[in-house]
């Protein structure tokens, strides 16, 4: 209990306020709103209302759309996950903002499209980066991430697990909102860290002690504990955590004791890939339990989903959707994604409206009953040279408050989603999906009908197709900046490769 | 008279068993030839042999198709660049590196797809460059100009006008192997540069007076005159001047005098054109005068052409061509290009053969007889950064030696050359010509025998489209670097409308 109930009672209805404003408003002036008022907003420490619920985010990284029991894999076993979903809404035509983890990460954290800013290729800590700094190399400063939203109005803010948005000065998670931060700055690690040989870190010290031997539990060890002394030592505060698990990434790493489970599948990629799978799912039943226990289960909003689609390494299985990560096919783009929380959003729903990555911050906001932080010059430490200044100055929030969808009281909007990645370019309107490629004509489809995108409408809807490039090529022209950084040419050849390779499949056995 | 008649002739046996082999070669033996050969013929400060001829390159900036008398133009006056035409070869169908001036320049001045190293958008020195720090802007460390190559067998050499290839340290045309410069470093310049008030230099001193009230008689002047002290005190070296008017790109100004000569042009921009086209054709007669009174008119191989095609803003006129500067249509890439070496070169020939402004570096240097420098990593006081370290690694000299073709010993091979700006992407290969765009479904044309390109053939020949688009998917995915900066949103608009919105027309009166 964080509040008196007297105390509750008059800024819940504050907050009820807000929320019917909110619904009742298109998004476009909803963000302004957001935009204008934010000032007011900004008094950090304490919480805007005691409505605000806890904000749980659990992202999984490169797996497969049917790799869950709720999307249909057959093999393997994510009892917990399917359970979250029973618990509130299973939203089948999630998008996020890029099918490669670090620009994906840079959508959703920040709410905005994340070509608006420059970030368009992975990020890659080596040499495979050119055209610019190491320093630069990063979410831009002037770029606010949902840290710095939650936090601004209250929020205990913490990030377990992969980062992957910089690792130099003025990127590190610590320096973008998070009061408190646990895993490690790049985009993949060993399951098996050993002390003294590992890239972790725990608030910028080395850790050199793991309470599991195996990172994902690792993890979720660090998550439970830190939420337990949230309630223990900021009970006024409501928090946000971000649990950012690396799994199912590769490298393909598990447990003797979770791959004994899996021994009825034969393919030894796809069964080490299950005994991942598993422990995430152990994962995610941990933290559940753990609201439980303190209570929270009912104060607590999760939205549990995937950076990409899965990828061609890591014997992942995108089910009935074609292409891997990599690609802007179904299959790299399109996420399952679960919102959970009781008494509040409705639970056994399925939905299969639009949404996006980039929802998540106006949702958030929406919940905690907060405004955006304005866009505007970056911070002022920060402002030494063009570059820097000019980012954040273009642009405006992306995504839409999904609550009113979620609650049942809205029907989903008609969406329009934009990709750009490795020689590809990409426009979802309404039900169709137009995919221009640097190697092949452009391709369009209707993934409403067809997931598998095996049915190019391009020749036989000419007037269409010209309707979606006019959109595309408007999207393409507002960019205001060319990419920060590029990435090796490997991987815009992996790309076209994999856009044309990878038809839908049967579960690997 | 630069030597003995006996040294000259035992060289120039050497020299033609040289070029024998060169035409005798493929062009990518020939340039393997020529790296592997480099470090050979860097001996500086002496010529490579005695019948290396004087190089003269004489570029026009955003000039028309059509606005040369030889091309078509009715109403304007170009009587010298016509007869220079007809002393040697005009080539209809040359392609520049870029439709916009600053990329089409590195290009030229490389003998390599701008591309390839990341010179892509055009360079404004403003606002307008995103993503990257001022002092990266300009023609990465790692490439070598025409200067440094001819330099290096040498060769004395000088640019008068126009640079925009950097405004930095490290990027001033003395810093890129031009041992004499005069002109200006950015993409424009008023015509009535004043005292105190220009943006003018003669080897990094600041102008204060000026030869001549008109710009394009003052470069005339300083370029006559660098000539003839060539020929005073360093007889005994071969010289390379870049003579790079600004003409007639914007601002429009003309003198009165000239403007008097078109009084029958109604259109006032077009009478100013023409005004500053016949200023630009009388520098080119006064340079030509200057070679014959120094008896060096044989021994001096003259190129002329337009670093991109007319653009929208200055009154230009691309004869039957569509499209503008800024458009990878033919009226933005295809320029006229004389070459003239009377006595080598026949005289009175039309050439209907695809060649590239990327051709200059082999053609020239197989005239001087000496070898491209090459490619390699940067020069070491450039080195303490991983961009500047990683442009130079990739990639090769894309162009061909053209003097075969020139001289009738060969006919015009097939050709691919490929283009990419402001959200367009184009290929040539053979007779078909693919432009792939942001705002619209990709185009084919056959410009040899549609030149104003109406007639796309992209539906009824989509085999041959599928064909275009994996060379161009391949080569996109060549590209080693994105771009090193970005322009304003605004140019791929204005791409998108010029594309679409400039049909041939007729001579505008």
């Amino acid at each position: 209990m964080r509040i008196a109930i007297e105390y509750e009672f008059r800024c819940a209805s504050a907050v009820r306020g807000v929320l019917d404003m909110v619904r009742n408003c298109p998004s476009k002036a909803f963000l302004s709103l957001f935009v204008l008022a934010a000032p007011l907003c900004e008094i950090a420490g304490s919480p805007v209302n005691a409505a605000s619920p806890n904000i749980l985010l659990v992202l999984a990284d490169d797996m497969g759309y049917g790799d869950l029991g709720c999307t249909g894999s057959l093999l393997l076993k994510t009892d917990r996950i399917d359970a979250l979903a029973k618990s509130g809404v299973l939203c089948s035509r999630a998008y996020v903002a890029s099918s490669v983890c670090s620009p994906s990460r840079a959508g959703l954290i920040t709410g905005r499209d994340p070509r608006r800013f420059g970030y368009q290729a992975n990020l890659n800590m080596g040499s495979e980066n050119y055209g610019t700094r190491v320093d630069l190399l990063g979410l831009p400063p002037g770029e606010h991430t949902l840290a710095d939203h939650l936090g601004a109005i209250g929020y205990s803010t913490a990030l377990v697990g992969k980062w992957h948005l910089g690792m130099g000065d003025g990127f590190h998670p610590q320096e973008r909102g998070f009061q408190h931060f646990c895993g490690m700055l790049g985009g993949g690690h060993t399951y098996f860290p050993k002390p003294g040989n590992n890239k972790l870190e725990r608030n910028g010290v080395p850790l050199t002690g793991f309470s599991s031997p195996y990172l994902t539990d690792f993890f979720t060890d660090e998550a439970t504990q830190w939420i337990s002394k949230q309630d223990e030592v900021n009970d006024e505060k409501p928090w946000f955590m971000f649990l950012s698990y690396n799994a199912p990434h590769g490298p393909l790493q598990a447990t003797e004791e979770d791959l004994a489970l899996f021994s009825h599948i034969k393919d030894r990629k796809r069964r080490t890939y299950a005994a991942m799978m598993w422990a995430l799912d152990r994962g995610v039943g941990r933290v559940l339990d753990r609201l439980d226990e303190l209570g929270e289960r009912e104060n607590t909003m999760i939205c549990f989903f995937s950076d990409n689609g899965g990828a061609t390494g890591n014997a992942s299985w995108n089910g009935e959707l074609s292409g891997t990560k990599g690609t802007l096919r179904e299959g790299g783009v399109r996420i399952p994604m679960i919102w959970s929380w009781p008494g509040t959003i409705p639970d056994a729903q399925m939905h299969d409206g639009v949404m996006s990555s980039l929802d998540l911050l106006p949702t958030f906001m929406a919940a905690a009953g907060g405004m955006p932080l304005p866009l505007g010059p970056p911070r002022s430490h920060e402002d030494k040279n063009n570059r820097k200044k000019a980012v954040s100055l273009y642009g405006e929030y992306d995504g839409e408050n999904l609550l009113p969808q979620l609650s049942g009281e809205q029907v989903a909007p008609r969406r329009t989603l934009f990709w750009r990645l490795q020689g590809q370019v990409a426009i979802l309107d309404g039900p169709d999906k137009m995919i221009s490629l640097s190697h092949r004509a452009p391709q369009v489809f209707r993934p409403t009908e067809d997931a598998g995108e095996r049915d190019d409408r391009f020749d036989s809807d000419r007037t269409r197709a010209d309707e979606l490039f006019q959109l595309l090529g408007k999207w393409q022209a507002s960019l205001a900046t060319v990419p920060l950084w590029g990435s090796s040419p490997y991987w815009s050849s992996q790309s076209a490769k994999q856009h044309d390779n990878y038809p839908p499949r049967a579960e690997p056995e």
